[in-house]
């Protein structure tokens, strides 16, 4: 088991996305007119990218363009204090090919948020990192 | 009830503070080496400010001195798809005042991670916006 420099256990990419997959709700970090910005949103994974679905005109959409973000999820339990959390930092693009709408809707991403959800942006999973908490280890 | 352009609800102060007050674990959205970094924390509520734990020589505890960072915490019900966030977007300052620390030290907030954690960082309550998805207004 690799450990890092505060003694928490790093995950490899597989176990990374395995966690990512397992769970609905992640967050974008982004620069929203030059102040950092936090944005919980619903994804679904396309092969190591993570895929959001947005709104249009949403403040996300128009903030995350060909900008690097950071997405977040993480699973904790209160009880244990056990869980995980994994980042992607990657840059952000709007899908605007027809095909790739097309195929991307077939994800079937869930959209909580009230209102028409017909953009997609995707994150580039090239960078991904994940540590895990493990209250045995402590 | 107020509801945003997205059709969500909004929340006042004392609710977000109230919702804030009931999750130990938030993520903190901050700046590292000119990229976007998002990290989870545990946390307390100081009055209106998010005091943050951390330990010596951390990244996050580097990274942040006197820059401005985006704090968030939400739950989210999977089941019904109900949920709330909230952000906090505020000036970060480490605590170096010794009466400070000594009271912070008694807010006993909760260290999951390994590892001393005897720094305290002090994120300034005074812009705090939330939202709700109530499935029912959906």
């Amino acid at each position: 088991m690799e450990v890092d420099a505060h003694g928490l256990e790093v995950l490899d990419q597989p176990e990374c996305l395995r966690l990512l997959a397992s769970v609905p709700v992640g967050r974008i970090a982004f620069t929203d007119r030059a102040l950092p910005a936090i944005q919980p949103v619903n994804f679904a994974l396309d092969g190591s990218d993570v895929i959001v679905r947005t709104g249009p005109g949403s403040k996300l959409g128009l903030a995350v363009q060909r900008a690097v973000v950071a997405f977040e999820a993480d699973d904790f339990d209160p009880a244990s204090h056990e869980g995980w959390s994994v980042t992607l930092l990657g840059e952000a693009r709007a899908v605007t090919d027809p095909a790739e709408l097309e195929r991307l809707s077939r994800l079937s991403i869930p959209s909580w948020a009230p209102g028409p959800r017909d953009r997609y942006i995707r994150i580039s999973g090239r960078y991904v990192s994940g540590r895990r908490i493990n209250a045995v280890a402590v």
